[in-house]
């Protein structure tokens, strides 16, 4: 079992110098602390509750950002993909392809992504089992790719809200593929303001914990400087500030976790 | 209110052979019973549950059979659409364009649909609440476009599980919006069978009869001559025998249902 | 197939002269329309939200007015029972003895109802699965009681929400027991309003058009001359002046349900 | 924030023998770790899936067992009451009073337990939500006592499921009193075996390293030395020989989210 490690960023990629500062600062404090990081942040928002909603920069402008992240800094970059045809070309400005949660049973995209080479992370939908997800990590094996994350981030439960079913990590990982626990969207209450999506931002650190003293390869946790002014997931984001000693608990709890199993 | 419709039709569009089978029996009957009929099917499964399940004819095979069905037996055909590109060269070809349930949220699909000026039938996620759709037809009518269908076709109730809320219709129904149900798609058990979705075809007329008396502009129920050969949905789908007696208990339940209103 | 009862009365009993008005109108009423009934209320609400809230007049008083509406007015009388002794004292003065959903599996108090002989009505629990209701059943049948109705009352959803899956009334029917459908509590919003339970007035005909048209022996339903000032339940009671309308719809989806069976 | 304490015994009380016997070892164990222990016994199971299933050697026989436990090991019991009678014969012999989930908002139960002046363990229900404890609580509290723990052991989710919400572990410690993780219930799946309850044994260490990751007073396991042989609760409860590595672990991760906390 490799130690935890995690996958930060903010929500969506407002500009080139915003992503420099939050990749930059999220690299020197996972580099003080010792743990492994990929930093996470996306082109397009391409499922906001309201049309109205901010969708961020696009594909064309982010792709050259993305590269020089990887290239300038050296962190490892993950983004969603939504379409078929973005595959390739983002495949090649970044190192994870996101396969969305609403979008992991579909067989193109997953066909598309897998046939890239780059490591895929898929997020379990919201309806789906997790024994479930054995047939959506067949899709991508099928696809000759072998490098597949598989991410929980809530189960539809009731209306307007979100449950993190713990079980499902041990279930997941048994399929072999490296299970990440996504604290930020598990705490989404979809749809729940109307208009946008709401979130429970305290309880972030509460499912980080528990994910990790199951047992998961990584913590997936949107992070922001200034969450309740970002355009969008500001409700569930974690102050950029917080996430030292939100890492230091986790840390602690995963070596814990990782010397019982 | 108007009268109850009808959208049915086998899952997959089988061959020509086969669709002109379908369709003829299907227009055959309900002009006989006095109901109006869309004709459904798909040219292409894009979300199997297994990378292994058949997919169907594909686009370009189906474009033409669905054209000739049109102008041949004169009756509309809806079909579901996944991409944005499919968006414009199927609606060339059928009446409406169906959006799936799983991508509901997805902007750019349902603006490439609402551009098409087809009638749109949006399918409620299985992780949506009925209010929440208000946003997803806004998209649409956001596109111009404002002859758009809402469905109900179940919420995701635990794992492997859906629920019917019937709360779901009348909500649904306040944004204006015709609201069909899906008696099909609501009795499937995703995933509930290992590498296929099973189904409950015993309780289709169960819940098409209860959305019916609680008033709906129309039900959707895919039918076959042989169900349980079928290559996809076959647990869930009504013996085209069966459909004569269902329709006409639906057709009395809609006469109590909209005088009562 | 016996055409569809009724059980409605207000949801406590609040004095003799309300009891006596109440029962006398929907007695006058249901004779009019040609519909079975049976008069519920309740002595004692022992499971209120909050200890704070009204429970209602108690057993002493309650009985000889249960035996006096009987005897006056020759309406049978239905009442819910919560603790074993009070069982027999009474079955002596009711027709029906109602069982809690949320002590649905207490077995000693499904036996002590069971040996009074009179009709038992047990309310599915909110955690229960239709077809473990096969088990609550036979509880009551050991105890040598086959005089036994089934009723469904929503399942959990989430938090604070039930919903009425319309499935559950054919599964419990294979039980061979009649199933009532409460459209009363199943629009309860459990805990919703903070020290009370909330509800939605406005979905009961919905919920119980949708039941009938499925097939059901009974309807439950709550009533009050005026809801918003009863003592509990008034966000989901039906107003009286209400009813006549409410049951002739349903009384027509009956005869379309029943012929079509 | 004091540190984890144990609540743990097999389902039923058995036998002297076999409570003496569990009681002593399990006694041992925890003095060796150091950490608190109650220990839990039932003298009935009062809501059996099945009027068959074995309900336990009774109060009357109990009793003098639980005094003799409390005297002889010196030991705290807790035990489970079903009936108001029950409150005040039980509370002599023990030293907690334990609520069962169906039963925890009759009001009566709750102030007839109150009244002992034991600590009283009331178990949330499954269709309850965690801030509706607040209400449950408050019962007690009005009945004069003060000494309330409030148990965890999973929502309803879907049919024959519960899932465990961790976010309910903060939620209900903000009402200031004390939060128990029951890990046993919480892997129930009520009524999934036809005519009684299944478990899944081996999620009790995942949910019960997740709770205490996240914060909690206390953990409940069941445990029995041959559980696949036991009357009740089998499928769920630990070996007994298993619970020196499982609470090790616990508590290693109890003083990492204590010190973090």
């Amino acid at each position: 079992d490799l130690p935890l490690a995690l996958i930060a960023g903010p929500c969506q990629l407002e500009s080139r110098e915003h992503a420099f500062e939050m990749a930059g600062r999220l690299k020197e404090l996972t580099r003080e602390l010792g743990i492994g990081f990929v930093y996470k942040t996306s082109f397009d928002k391409a499922n906001r509750t309201s049309v109205k909603g901010r969708r961020g920069v696009g594909l064309d402008a982010a792709l050259p950002i993305f590269a020089d992240l990887r290239r300038e800094l050296g962190v490892p970059v993950l983004t969603d993909i939504h379409e078929r045809e973005q595959c390739a070309p983002v495949a090649a400005a970044v190192d994870v392809l996101q396969i969305p949660a609403f979008l992991c049973r579909q067989t193109d995209l997953l066909l598309a992504a897998a046939a890239t080479g780059a490591v895929i992370n898929v997020k379990k939908g919201q309806f789906l089992a997790p024994w479930d997800m054995r047939n959506v990590l067949d899709k991508v094996l099928s696809g000759g790719n072998a490098n597949v994350l598989l991410t929980e981030r809530g189960a539809s439960f009731g209306y307007n809200t979100l449950v993190s079913d713990m079980r499902a990590l041990p279930i997941m990982a048994a399929t072999g593929a490296p299970v990440i626990f996504d604290a930020t969207h598990s705490v989404q209450q979809p749809g729940g303001q109307g208009t946008s999506t709401g979130g429970q931002r305290e309880f972030v650190a509460v499912l980080a914990r528990a994910a990790v003293a199951v047992g998961v390869a990584g913590v997936f946790v949107e992070t922001h400087e200034d969450p309740d002014n970002a355009p969008s997931d500001g409700p569930n984001m974690v102050p950029l500030s917080d996430m030292r000693r939100l890492l230091e608990t986790l840390m602690a709890l995963d070596r814990v976790a990782k010397t019982a199993a």
